[in-house]
């Protein structure tokens, strides 16, 4: 990341209603890589280092502003009510910017894929003197986009809306994208004088820059790829937004050397961090908050969420590891198993069809297929202990708390309730009886034609 | 749907052999969205409500005309054996309609994307006075189909198949969908004059157009997408059509507010409903007869069939929710976890490795990891009831039939046959017995050299 | 497969360390359908009967003479270091080649993708005169490849790199895909001439059919598409190799008669097995060695590896089907259930949440939910052996090595350490214990406002 020369701010503009989602969530709340929009962009904010960061909400934004201070404490929260424009929103953003006099960058919380490299470029345009500078993308089928007219020297001669086009001007095919930077100087000089006289009775943002360049200033273009531009309005757009978020993460994934067999089944968070020669096999799930060590191999059917797994680990298939999973280095977890705070030591085996909750497994012990830890009494969470290369034989049931001892082995299909000692046995099942010919005389009485 | 201006009846051809699927099902029984493309072609008749409807079978075609009575009881069967082509076929279905007056819509059981609207379209130019319809589709590389040759008002002046096309004729693009409307007193009419003096020796319906213009009448073309006419006769044309039909339904879905991650990994049947601001994540596979109520989060690698999901229910991952499964308000079904006829109270929760099969469970009931109702003896399927706020411990066995009462206890590992009384605790399990050093021991003789 | 006119011997480049692949796994020791890239070329060589196969490795390269020998016992192993380009690496493999005489294939260790058709053709050429036949292919963006520049009959002229090439040769869209195919003799009298008089120092392979040419030879062209010629350098390349791998084996699958519902999701290994109407749902996964029988379904999220189906068993969804799994006709593994080691007899089932692991079932036997073989002590494996027609109760553990008898009945919960003989039930569970009002104080202490 190139270092800024300025101080920035940015507004992030998130009062939009977002009515043909169809949802009770407000749009900018929709996540995308298991994280909502608007954290996207005010990540893309702390990313370039803004000194300060204002989020726009509209009537009934609480949820909003909430989550704009979820994410940074610090984060001004301004109100706009009603709904008058983009330029009007970014009016309302002023107060929260008095004293602060270096450039200001204007994001939208529902394109939540810009890139930071684009939009230093855009903030640096204005540093070498550009009195603003709007991002712009070229597209063949410009539809209803405003155009970026420009001028002889190819800087920004003014926008266009799509409906107040000519034919020639409608042949442009280079759009607005919506994200400008300007100094906060500019902004609290001419926004004030944006006039509403149009059809919607809105005050356009996009009439800033034929201002800003009346009053002799140079207005910049920065292009940026589509793929950083689209908002989202619809589901089926954040369904593309997500696609291409994924799509960058598994490039990058792979180009730092993990394999993907099929990179288009593969699902990360914003957040997964993955080491070299990994390799992840078909239909995998990553939810936030998981990192994973050299080596390891994941199998197909996982879904990993808020854990860690060490180098040279075997995970899957269908492993579902829930948050508070540590999966020690070497070890393995089976097929149809669940864990949760669950912390295994190096080389500890969980194959199959098992579900450790609340427990901490010693290095090199091997839990039979079947286990359960009974963590839960309704009302509190209790701890199992396994030690370090015990035996658990399989369909176990631990009723923690419990310990099971170092090098202990408990019997398979026992109910445990008391803790075992070290290199202990302990079976605790019932005695096996057997009536001969009793499965005859059942079928007859079942199957009395027979 | 625009309603008809006329009596309708169809007349469905599927009496092709489908060599080329290589299956011993016969071609139109193979399926898309989870019904046999004949029931698709069935229920667009349906949709549009004919009168009367005829599927025309082969030699053999005793599992069509079952299939297709199966879809209607009403419907005529015809025979055409042996095959003599797609004029001889809709003569064929001629009996059926004695004494019918409207309009006949001629379909194809191997093309089951056609859409309504466009099938009302086609009928709707034939109320309007055009001797005949004809469906034609556009496509840059029209290949070896036949090729619809308009005259200078733009109305179709005959069909040319392939083979006998000349150059300029061959390098129309717009193409025959084989889809016909017409009166049924046009085709009680011409079909009897149809001629077999052809190469293949078969009676074809594409020269009814040419006849009817003879006659003095109009023959309309009506356009449609290709992915609506597309005929399957191979696998991977199957395939294709299944694909066409995924993207339908999954932007349907999208634009009804239903939030889908991976929209291409989520797979629905011809009748899944799901309800507005409902997510789903990647991998979710729906059977027949799934509605999902608002606000239902559906995890990855869930599979879903003939249930009711109510509002607010969290299922997944894993989940897996079979025929005769009424999830409750707010209810919980985790992973690895089966249900089947079992009904959950609102609030109830199965989190993990559970199978609940005829199973009734109370509101706000906790059924514990690793429950299985056992209800099954062979034989006959018996019934599990578990009471409001009941609390079953992990790993246990309800010996079905057995009644858990409400806010009852069972312990851990208990194998439960007999009922349990309202806030009682049951426990059903052997003593634990602990061997000191035993582990120890039998290391010692399993690996002598230690 | 054409037979060859020739005796043949392949060249497999294998010396390439592949750094931008950040692996510490040898780029050719990457897998393509579950197979390392380099075992695809030589299999290649095998198909079209190579009577010798010299795998020309680096430094280091033990690894990979290890996997050559393992895939073919015969192999030769030349080894180039250091490295000095391509033409000094096929030099290496001469003296492999000491007597053979026929025609010498020069293969590509890291593009496995090449069909022996093509391979044949190459070959083909030579066979019928020309001194030398070099692969080609057409594309839109040939980028810095090399260019094949022909002479005035059609055949190579000379192979021009990138960065020698005139404008003129720039605009060439037939590009050098590296694979060659020569006479023994031609190689030994041209390599040793070679000249690594350029930038990099190297001995360039890519002047040896102007050298040929000088001497008087033909060097004839054979085209291949891009998805045979694509290289893999980087895991986003092995991706995509993968996806063309797939590809290939889904169509043929679906050609031969195979459902696919949703091909993209179902990925196969080199080696599966896949009958005609079997139907696969999506989201399945083949590892190697998977042989599946006529009229089998196979449900969404079923994992399958190194077993055999019979024809019309019915398999998941989220079967886990382990190496040495056999299931009988008609059989059925159901969901969340694990085989290894396990034969099944004709119409056993296995429906729900087991694990068979070193088992034989009988047939038409009956598995209950939860049951689990504890075939492992630690140290050894032991067998599980139920007979014909018996019934293992739900949730039951079978205790290895033991045997079920014929027509035996087991009940639910039952932790069986002791064999049953045919016909008799057998029951070892606690003795259930029930405490009236327990659950209701003991919520009063955990709840004491209440």
């Amino acid at each position: 990341m190139t270092e800024l020369k300025t101080e920035l701010a940015c507004v992030i503009l998130a009062a939009g209603h977002g009515s043909r989602m169809n949802s009770s969530l407000p749009k900018v709340l929709h996540q995308v890589g298991h994280r909502p929009m608007l954290h996207h962009v005010m990540a893309l904010g702390q990313t370039l280092g803004a000194a300060r960061q204002v989020v726009v909400v509209g009537a009934g934004g609480e949820a909003v502003a909430a989550a704009a201070k979820e994410f940074d404490d610090n984060a001004a929260i301004a109100v706009q009510d009603p709904p008058q424009g983009t330029g009007h929103a970014v009016q309302m953003a002023l107060p929260a910017l008095e004293g602060f006099n270096g450039t200001v960058l204007i994001l939208y919380a529902d394109t939540p894929l810009m890139r930071a490299e684009t939009a230093a470029a855009l903030i640096g345009t204005v540093t070498e003197g550009a009195a603003l500078s709007v991002l712009g993308f070229e597209t063949d089928e410009p539809g209803a986009y405003g155009r970026l007219i420009t001028d002889e020297k190819g800087d920004l001669d003014r926008i266009v809306e799509f409906k107040d086009a000519s034919e020639d001007e409608r042949a442009v095919t280079l759009c607005n994208a919506g994200l400008m930077a300007a100094p906060a100087t500019l902004l609290r000089e001419h926004l004030p004088k944006l006039s509403n006289d149009n059809a919607q009775g809105e005050y356009y943002l996009t009439d800033l820059p034929a201002m800003a360049k009346a009053a002799g200033g140079r207005c910049a273009i920065v292009r940026a790829g589509i793929d950083e531009t689209s908002g989202v309005n619809r589901r089926t757009e954040l369904a593309a937004a997500e696609a291409v978020f994924q799509h960058r993460r598994r490039e990058e994934m792979m180009d730092a050397g993990v394999t993907l067999i099929d990179p288009s089944s593969v699902w990360f968070a914003h957040d997964t961090q993955i080491a070299q020669d990994v390799v992840i096999g078909p239909h995998v799930v990553f939810g936030p908050g998981v990192t994973v060590g050299e080596g390891v191999r994941i199998e197909a059917f996982s879904h990993l969420e808020g854990c860690t797994v060490q180098a040279s680990a075997s995970i899957g298939p269908y492993a579902r590891l829930r948050p508070g999973t540590d999966v020690g280095e070497g070890a393995k977890i089976g097929n149809f198993v669940e864990t949760k705070k669950a912390v295994l030591g190096p080389g500890a085996k969980v194959s199959h069809l098992t579900y450790l909750g609340d427990a901490q497994i010693g290095a090199e012990a091997n839990i039979g297929a079947g286990t359960i830890t009974c963590n839960y009494d309704g009302y509190d969470k209790h701890l199992t202990v396994i030690g370090e290369g015990a035996f658990v034989g399989s369909n176990s049931s631990l009723v923690a708390p419990v310990t099971i001892g170092k090098g202990a082995y408990v019997g398979s299909g026992s109910v445990v309730t008391k803790s075992v000692p070290d290199d202990a046995l302990t079976v605790a099942r019932g005695r096996q009886m057997t009536k001969e010919d009793w499965a005859k005389s059942f079928r007859a009485r079942k199957e009395p034609k027979e």
